[in-house]
């Protein structure tokens, strides 16, 4: 009997639906913290394997999780790629921008495979320990990552969206470059042991019509593409965040087993615009769980209620909130078993 | 002949079609930057009959835009119901917050009247001064405005939204309490000249799909069914901006004659979503715009053939960009006008 999330992949109407949240792991956990307490940065903690694996597996001990998702950073392909990374304590990441053609031929694409060796290791020795829950690789998509390329820090990166007008040459080669490295880093994540992966582009919702189907929904189609002839059978979501409207081209034109929904999607809207047997995923808004209660509750319900009788997973719209009491998340999961 | 921004309110595809820019009296504008530095700050600015009227009239000497939007700011009000208001110069708005019920009792609706009296005569004056430009009035939308009373500031309105789950009685109530403001002023902008009147809901796109429907829809539909009763014929735009699938049943609720598109929507998807008679206003991207050139053109003819044949305002999907180019600006106009 395959593993609940992956037959909701496959296309079947599992109920109660199986559950985790973007950000599972991470700072309101106090085991999480006290791991991370120990780690020098948070680019160390993603690239060491006995550091990774545990605070992967630490959602599962105290919520048993339907899915581990691989600890690491969308960043981490930038990283790979030979551009410097470091997370700013407070501030989020800082990159040295890379604005043309020139700053291209810095990277060395070629240093991949030894830079991301911790991270596949990582999945490698989670295989074993995840039991019955489905073990996620992920990257982000390649636009979100050009964002913080060209920018060189997160916001809503104006200058990496004007460049993409101004200099459509340059932005097309970054764009081709992350679609390919991207298509053999979730490859290489597949094949040291992910049963799933997922494709996050976290700021698809900035971007205006023509550019959303160039720097959008074409590169995921081509990484999907790519990976269901590499690797046929494994599921992969697709998360353009923000997309509106152009949800169902997205969906349609990717192919892909799963699409992840933003925290303000209609989920009746949703399932319209992407028809079953394609799977959605989400999209309890981070801040109902945050505030809890009668908000948290209502929410939960009416998400519950839209989605019964289709494939689909339970999560967040975003990810979990720093200051989330943990005793929430449980609450939050009992409602959802309880369908 | 009426107007030709009011004959596509009414539900005619007139083409070319009238065009107008959120934010065309701006810093981009050095007339614009110049009576700016006469003033103490940008409140004196909006409440200064002489100032407010040049800055309203400036784009339409300059580029003879279809319509006048009144200068003023979504915030005045909070101002008018006797919040603090201050713009830090580089920093945006700052208001002393509101969080709990006592807090609004602090506020004075008896005083808005008075408060609102210059921006009510900078009306008044300009109606003799658009000729063929249609006076639009406006409001920011009560959960945008709730937003700002709330946090105290700009950004994400992470304690505002949080609030709206954690005291849904005190947030019903201040929504309560803008919504029939709301109308107030509205009306009294159409009795001082205004000729159509536009709803901002610049932050609509944050609220997960319960919370849209309370505090966006519902108010929205309550400000527009009850203009219509004191108005009739006086149109009204709606701005729900990124309300992406829900675009649709907004346009559906409220019954407003015109609804804005924000940058990210897929103009053809918009136009099936909000059919004819209703108009569509929008939506070129601002950073297209800042960008010029070829993109610029590729975006707008994309937009044009879009919306060839419906009614539609041409706009951008969010404001000016300050650094934009004015001459850039003219170019844009040319090719709208030449359809």
């Amino acid at each position: 009997m395959a593993k609940t999330l992956l037959r909701v992949l496959a296309g079947e109407a599992v109920w109660p639906p199986p559950v985790w949240l973007m950000r599972q792991a991470g700072r309101y956990l106090p085991e999480y913290r006290q791991v991370r307490a120990g780690a020098k940065d948070f680019v160390e903690l993603c690239l060491t394997p006995d550091l990774a694996v545990e605070v992967t597996l630490q959602p599962l001990r105290r919520y048993g999780m339907d899915a581990a998702i691989l600890f690491s950073d969308i960043l981490m392909l930038p990283y790979a790629l030979g551009q410097g990374l470091r997370f700013a304590e407070g501030e989020g990441p800082r990159l040295p921008p890379i604005r043309d053609v020139a700053g291209l031929a810095a990277l060395d694409p070629a240093g991949v495979p030894g830079r991301i060796a911790p991270i596949l290791e990582t999945l490698r020795r989670l295989r074993p320990l995840v039991g019955e829950a489905t073990l996620i690789g992920f990257a982000g998509a390649p636009f979100t990552v050009a964002c913080y390329m060209v920018e060189g820090e997160g916001g809503e990166f104006p200058t990496a969206r004007t460049l993409a007008y101004r200099d459509p040459v340059f932005f097309r080669r970054l764009i081709d470059l992350l679609t390919t490295a991207t298509i053999d880093y979730l490859a290489a994540q597949i094949e040291a042991g992910a049963e799933a992966v997922m494709l996050f582009d976290s700021w698809a919702g900035l971007l205006a019509p023509l550019p959303f189907r160039r720097w959008v929904i074409e590169p995921a189609a081509r990484i999907a593409t790519e990976l269901r002839r590499r690797h046929p059978g494994v599921p992969m979501i697709g998360f353009p965040r923000l997309a509106g409207l152009q949800l169902g081209a997205y969906a349609a034109a990717t192919g892909v087993q799963g699409v992840g929904i933003d925290t303000a999607v209609e989920p009746g809207l949703a399932s319209q615009a992407v028809p079953p047997p394609t799977a959605l995923q989400g999209n309890l808004d981070p801040l109902a769980l945050l505030a809890g209660g009668e908000a948290m509750q209502e929410a939960t319900a009416s998400i519950l209620a839209a989605m019964r009788g289709r494939p689909f997973v339970f999560n967040l719209g975003h990810g979990v909130l720093p200051p989330t009491d943990p005793e929430t998340v449980a609450t939050l999961l009992r409602q959802v078993r309880a369908g």
